[in-house]
């Protein structure tokens, strides 16, 4: 070995040797962060970040590994340093807020090699007052053209010891994992967001934004509190190959005293591009019912045969069923052909235009219509993109033709499981979160916008705020959702959603799918109480909810049904008024379209006295209080369908007392009265 | 997400469900170890280890992801089962022991697919008293024929909480980097070997073996003491590509209740094929000086200028040192063309035949020849591969002529940093441990060895006991050597070696460059006594040793430097007569060519009295001890260089106590007696 590879060598475990450039700096507006990038003897990018003057990421790593070039990692130098500052505000054309304000200082780093290839590379950094984001932009440049990355060496070096909420990135399955709470140095091979507790009590999502024709970034234990970026892997090429100039993902890092800021921190939608598809107001938040549970509690089969769920006649029960109470679509699960029995294995049977025999889409569709109810479509793919991809244009054509607005995109397969057509027309199988997966889940959004579809994605792509560019990508899944309480092993525990809320709700939205009220699975309980089904609905933020549960079991607690008859899905404004991760979470939302409020409590495993001033309502206003909560005796376990329903007037000058039982929750609506 | 996937989706988090059939199961000779493999309900083949009755691995699942077909996971019932038993002796050529006992059983499990595909997969284990192998073995099949990998699916769970001893798999280096000791769930993703102990004190250290035309595997924590093995990734392809039939390495286990069981453990060895060579008496251990040591002082350069290291002047007193003190090889580095400014980041201007100028090369071979003593070639290539390649014939032909029969390689390069020609004619960058590198390092084994050549690679692909089966590859480094107590930041700590005994030494020879007599490096202090650098030709096992320091230093030296002198480097036995990791360890080991016994003993920052019976001794023998000790007040800091040098009789009947100062160590000379 020889010396002057020596601080590389020995990195593992050293600290960083001193610095022979000066740092570039830039705060927050406020001040409160402060990001340094510096080079070191080597010339070794490295970048920090600071809070209120004290270090919270430590001198962490910028690089890159190519396949068909030499490394940048060491041998640069700081050529260019720009600041420039933004204040703006934009409006989403729905969402968990209606303005969003973009404050933050922008410093561009351009970092030139001092050896014989002198190749260029920008890092560019958004310091907001509550959190960071950076990506690196490949100039155009002669030295480097095409640019295939093995892998991207950005580390995130937290300062301190912390507790991290995390889902393993493995090859056994996607996104669907329980979250785990271990100590930092504990983590593995973690999925963002991670969302991290330091000691000392600060909070640290740490994701990305704009993930756009680039492979997902999973985060590698390095040790020490130390992680390195680990790109998903590509099965038979780079992990990214571009055509530079090109900006990666913005990599980012939420930051807030509390667990409640890291959710009304917009820094990821902050981060990503405007709106691309110009009017958009055919995008339409909504509620809807489907065929959906009663496969789950197998009641009914995706195939064909004498269970097959999606026949002309049952989804007729459901058209009327959502005409009745005021649900907008009606989701419609295995109504095509090709779901044969190993299905999920290859998907190479499925056809998204053929629907079976039983299930007459033409005459549903007008039936739905008529109505004044929309069927929403069904594209379960098993991965099989190969498959899907050259049926895509012609099935959303079918959709458009029969005013199907809106459709459901699966993708249950694991890695390995994604089935590709190579150039060379042999068939490949690729990883979920890899560059070949993020193209096609935006191909598929912009097919269906041309036919103002939108999209939500089941298995899909990991979110990263593209719906702000993409406003027709209302919701995906991307977690456990509830399918998982009916046949889970095991179930979702009480803490689930309020660990989803601090985790993975941090990226978007999710189509969790709530609502059971009949708390049954199959032959497994629910792990929830009747109250907190309802407090789902607003705890868990998606501009399109699912009224998840039968239809009959609605008409049997019809009193309980009329919360989520009445809640909204698109809101003004958004509030957290108390939280931990893991363990509660209290979230109040303005109706984007009335003066009414609603508010939504959940609580994990143990039961909970949440003392909460309605504050956030209008002053001097008065408000019928139209209460949901658990009732006498009210148990996850031993009595979960005990439910209060009351009523009374509050003003913002009031505190309830939400009174949470053990896997319990609370729902309120707030009718402002003239 | 659909129910059939259930237990994949939750797997990070949940234990495996029941089993569907019969486990298949084979114990060791003496029963100590027991393996069953099943399939679960899912199909889903998993092994697991028990040891005694209790299990030290727990369910652990098999299998693999592919770029080009279906996944290899599940779905499959064990359709075949052959036990069968070996017990074999056989000869090293050479080695730490002349005699290996192959005693084990071997069960051959034969996993069918129950789905259309109906492909096979056998998974044949080896189990020893001491430990456990396994490897994958595909069949010849119509239906997986050109087998691209994308992931192994191999796990290893650790049952029970463990410490482990690890480097980590990271972007910035090789192998060089200082060993952590974490509690296993601290490990983020390990380089093999890994050694851990489990908090009942049982030692596993896992590794693999025979690994050749295959991507070298890494150990990725999974959580709660689960790792799995992660393929070091090729840049452009699957991470291994094969034609079927064919192997896997072995996955290998070694097992001890002490941490000396796991040194003597020849699990390693005997899993690798025989020698292949044929006759290899050519192979012949030895020690070596040469101009190495100065460089890494900066007192001499490998480049070409007034530094010039490799001057035929400066060779010719090198020849001269080795021919007095009795050593048969002088190594001498920077002798070619193409040192030059930035060869460490390309290697584009080596020359593999031409020397410098003021190299003689072919007037030293004759002098060195003349005297008795034997250049030793050096091939630095920089880890570019594309350049060295096509030289590598016309440069072992030069040697060939010259009667040097031996090499030291070295690929100084990082991940991304080993430049290889892409059959396009391009340029491409790979990984250190890829498939790509693994079949390179044996082309130059058996380049060299039609010419009775050996290689002692230098920041080599991994060992894993392909000596057996090609007894020319003598030696590697693969580790922090020496150079780092020149000018290391940290240097190697005193409990370096005692770390490397138990782990990196597990995997096979180390070159570690011993013996700097003068404790000094380039300004900073060697971390050792003056005896300590003597007891590393016995605790550090290689069939060739280095005595790295200046000749002047030795002259200065002359009394200690007899033990470099006498020491051999190739044995008949070896015995652990004590030892903890990273703490100390006591090494005996018997002269392969005489009665002779050499005993090493080296400890940590912390001085030990360590009670040693002789027992290993033959009964009745008298002999002489010739002791070298750290004399008064000795201490690695404050007085490196004292050391006692003494002689008395023993017998096997006796018991020295060995008193190691802090930082250092003692080696002993039993002489037998008529």
């Amino acid at each position: 070995m020889i010396g002057r590879f020596l601080s590389i060598v020995a990195a593992g475990f050293i600290a960083a040797p001193a610095f022979a450039q000066t740092p570039a700096k830039v705060s927050s507006p406020d001040g409160t962060l402060t990001v340094t990038v510096e080079v070191n003897g080597e010339g070794r990018p490295e970048y920090q970040v600071q809070r209120s003057g004290r270090t919270i990421i430590d001198r962490s790593r910028l690089g890159f590994i190519f396949t068909n070039a030499p490394k940048m990692e060491r041998n640069f130098e700081i050529a260019d340093v720009q600041v420039r500052a933004a204040d703006t505000t934009w409006e989403q054309p729905w969402g968990e807020r209606r303005f969003v304000r973009d404050n933050h200082r922008e410093m561009r780093v351009r970092l030139t090699e001092k050896t014989a290839l002198k190749r260029s590379l920008d890092v560019v950094f958004r310091v907001f007052d509550d959190g960071v984001g950076f990506r690196y932009e490949f100039p155009d440049q002669a030295a480097l053209k095409d640019v295939r990355i093995g892998e991207e060496l950005t580390e995130f070096a937290v300062a301190g010891p912390a507790t991290a909420w995390w889902i393993p990135a493995l090859q056994w399955n996607r996104e669907e994992y329980l979250y785990g709470k271990t100590a930092i140095t504990e983590v593995g091979l973690a999925q963002t967001p991670m969302t991290i507790r330091t000691d000392d009590g600060l909070h640290i999502a740490f994701h990305e934004a704009a993930l756009t024709d680039y492979a997902g970034m999973n985060l590698l234990n390095e040790g020490k509190g130390r992680f390195r970026a680990m790109l998903t892997q590509a099965s038979e090429g780079p992990k990214v190959q571009r055509a530079a100039p090109f900006a990666t993902p913005w990599r980012t890092m939420q930051i807030s005293d509390t667990a409640g800021g890291l959710v009304t921190n917009d820094l990821i939608l902050n981060l990503n591009e405007p709106n691309k598809l110009g009017d958009v107001s055919w995008v339409e938040p909504f509620k809807y019912v489907g065929v959906w549970w009663e496969m789950h509690l197998d009641k009914s089969s995706w195939g064909a045969g004498p269970k097959h769920g999606a026949t002309t006649q049952n989804v007729k029960r459901y058209i009327d069923f959502a005409a009745k109470h005021g649900f907008r679509g009606v989701l419609v699960e295995g109504w095509n052909e090709g779901w044969n029995d190993d299905w999920f294995a290859n998907g190479e049977d499925f056809s998204f235009t053929k629907p079976y025999p039983d299930f007459d889409i033409e005459a549903l569709a007008a039936y739905a219509k008529q109505k004044g109810v929309r069927l929403i479509g069904h594209h379960e793919t098993a991965g099989n993109i190969a498959v899907y991809e050259p049926q895509m244009g012609a099935a959303f054509d079918l959709y458009e033709r029969l005013g199907i607005d809106a459709v459901k995109t699966g993708y249950v397969a694991d890695a390995g499981g994604i089935q590709v057509r190579r150039p060379d027309g042999g068939i490949g199988f690729e990883w979920h979160e890899g560059q070949i997966m993020s193209r096609h889940s935006l191909d598929v959004v912009k097919e269906a916008a041309k036919r103002k579809i939108a999209i939500n994605a089941h298995e899909p792509f990991k979110d990263t705020g593209l719906r702000r560019t993409y406003p027709n990508w209302v919701s995906r899944e991307g977690a456990r959702g509830m399918e998982f309480n009916a046949w889970g092993q095991p179930p979702n525990p009480p803490e689930h959603e309020a660990n989803l809320v601090f985790t993975r709700m941090l990226a978007g939205p999710m189509d969790f799918t709530p609502g059971i009220l009949s708390l049954e699975g199959r032959g497994q309980p629910i792990q929830s109480t009747m109250a907190k089904q309802l407090a789902l609905y607003v705890v868990l933020y998606s501009p399109i909810h699912m009224a998840a549960d039968l239809p009959e079991h609605y008409e049997a607690n019809l009193k309980p049904f009329q919360f989520i008859k009445d809640v909204p899905t698109d809101w003004s404004e958004t509030r957290v008024l108390n939280g931990e991760i893991g363990d509660y979470v209290t979230i109040a939302r303005k109706d984007r379209k009335s003066e009414d409020w609603y508010l939504g409590a959940v609580t994990d495993e143990n039961g909970r006295a949440l003392s909460t001033p309605l504050s956030f309502l209008a002053p001097g206003k008065r408000y019928r209080a139209q209460i949901y909560r658990d009732g006498e005796g009210a148990d996850y376990k031993s009595n979960p369908k005990s439910i209060a329903i009351e009523e009374r007037i509050v003003t913002s000058a009031d505190t309830l007392t939400l009174n949470l039982a053990a896997g319990g929750g609370q729902a309120i609506r707030f009718v402002a009265l003239r």
